[in-house]
């Protein structure tokens, strides 16, 4: 990619936009300019980025011109207030919120599942939520050759993916704990030291949750929408990585094997499953990382076609900050920027 | 209970059957005497029971002399070489270890569940799987209404399941995290502190784990055999309580609210369904009690007849050490010793 361009980060204060910065670094992303966007409250603070020092500067209507391609990721409300401005002044945002996912004029783009639908945006490219992306970039292949007709899921979410906060709200429990301290919650409803929480964003009159419908809608809208998907979403004391205890039931039969074979040539998976070694997927592993790890493959002999998988990825890269730039990087590709 | 019976403890110094001596403290089990059993090294020690002081005695094929019932949980080893002789010395055995569960002369039993069977029992009664356990309790009440077809459960399971050493094991590693010392895993493979492990028992070739294969086949056992079970059983770094993602279908259609009236109806299960209250079951909160707490009944969409379940239960309580003396209280009423 020779044309160089010019980026912004949105809430690059954040876990996520802090972590978007590392990509764009590490995957030597063609930049002329950089700017970098947050709140009042955490404007004028430094960053390095490529050895150079940046302000972090005050996010407002005016910051887009002249930005080529704005990657967000401060929340909902600021995507849905600016987003569309800056889409206005011509720039390319790839919004990591949940604001746009489900419209039907906003693509939800994982590079690997459904690249040729950046093509339909209107200025808006949408980040699927970071348990979703992991799942259907490992579900793809098995779907493409075995046609997925039900996903049940439990999830085992790190607290990184609740931001910053939630990171050393865990870290102070621990330490509290350490120091045989009382252990106080702020963050989530209940402490997450020691615990796990069957509750992640808000819920939803049918009781479910906000996050459970995530998973359930996104991957209909990614990857293919006759797909049936239960989801259950649990947050634990990790601080980085997800994981996903995935079950499938397909129309054609696909052993283990098969399922090894489509994913060991699938763009993005690496399959560690060598479980009699004690080697599979775990979340201490996982993070700095950009591959969807996947193991614990094995028949479901509960039905005709069942298929279990554990998968596993850093949910601030794969899961948000990663796929985000591999957007960016697609959008350059195919000149839409 | 006018009777009182002698009772010895197998496996006395281990998390399991310390519980069990609280359990019979705590339901003031009629004992005329009680015995301490332990292997060698730990025989000597001192127990407090009842506010009296005993020895630790050195377990051997003599240690049943006069024993009325035998609650063991040393292991499968200890189980398979001294249960058959101390029933043959005309000592019921309880035995907690998955050494007799699936043998067919050996009853598997849950009170609440099939409390009938132990009638068949030749002087062993097998204990099931603590992660069995405190989902049987809770889908009994349902199968008998509504006619379970399939499970697919994902667990989150405690590291006292593992025993005294795991225990220690998690606190030394969240010490060691604290004070920013290496994390070093000598119990598990791998570290649990800040991690999952999709790993509990050993592999079998098929690729589940033996622990998955116990779900699997104690639930048919127990409960219903033709009812198909797809398990994926993972240690979180909690202490004590087993979580469990339950999804069923049934043959019948089974609202989330008549779900809620039939387990509100039933022994030894507790409702925590309140979500927009933040209440739901969770781990932290169950150790020490004895109900089986049940949460986030919804709907699954995904089948015609689907529902999830969120299930938490003390794994050492009514997972072990409490279904073993309830299985107790049982044969004594039945007058089985």
């Amino acid at each position: 990619m020779s044309k160089e361009i010019n980026v912004a980060i949105v809430g690059a204060t954040g876990v996520v936009g802090q972590e978007m910065a590392r990509v764009l670094e590490q995957r030597n992303f063609p930049i002329k300019n950089i700017k970098f966007l947050a709140s009042e409250r955490s404007a004028g603070r430094r960053i390095t980025f490529r050895r150079k020092g940046y302000l972090v500067e005050p996010l407002n209507k005016n910051s887009f011109k002249g930005v080529d391609i704005a990657l967000f990721s401060a929340g909902s409300a600021v995507s849905k207030e600016l987003s569309p401005i800056a889409a206005k002044a011509g720039c390319l945002v790839i919004d990591n919120s949940s604001a746009f996912r489900m419209d039907k004029e906003v693509p939800l783009i994982v590079p690997e599942v459904n690249p040729e639908k950046i093509a339909e945006n209107k200025g808006i490219i949408a980040n699927p939520n970071c348990s979703t992306v992991q799942m259907v970039v490992v579900l793809k292949p098995l779907h493409d050759f075995a046609q997925i007709k039900r996903i049940v899921v439990t999830t085992f979410q790190a607290v990184s993916g609740t931001g910053k906060d939630a990171v050393l709200e865990l870290k102070g429990q621990l330490e509290a704990y350490c120091r045989h301290e009382e252990i106080k919650a702020h963050v989530y409803p209940h402490q997450i030291a020691l615990n796990v929480l069957p509750h992640i964003d808000i819920f939803l009159p049918d009781g479910s949750t906000k996050e459970e419908e995530k998973m359930v809608k996104e991957t209909q809208k990614i990857l293919d929408s006759k797909i049936k998907v239960s989801a259950t979403t649990v947050r634990v004391p990790v601080f980085v990585g997800h994981s996903e205890s995935i079950n499938i039931e397909t129309a054609k039969k696909m052993t283990p094997d098969k399922a090894r074979q489509l994913l060991s040539a699938a763009d993005g998976v690496e399959i560690i499953d060598e479980p009699e070694e004690s080697k599979y997927p775990m979340p201490v592993y996982s993070g700095g990382t950009d591959s969807c790890y996947v193991g614990r493959i094995r028949n479901d002999n509960s039905i005709e076609n069942g298929l279990n998988l554990w998968v596993v990825a850093d949910n601030l890269r794969k899961g948000a900050a990663l796929n985000a730039v591999q957007i960016a990087e697609l959008a350059l590709r195919k000149n839409l920027v």
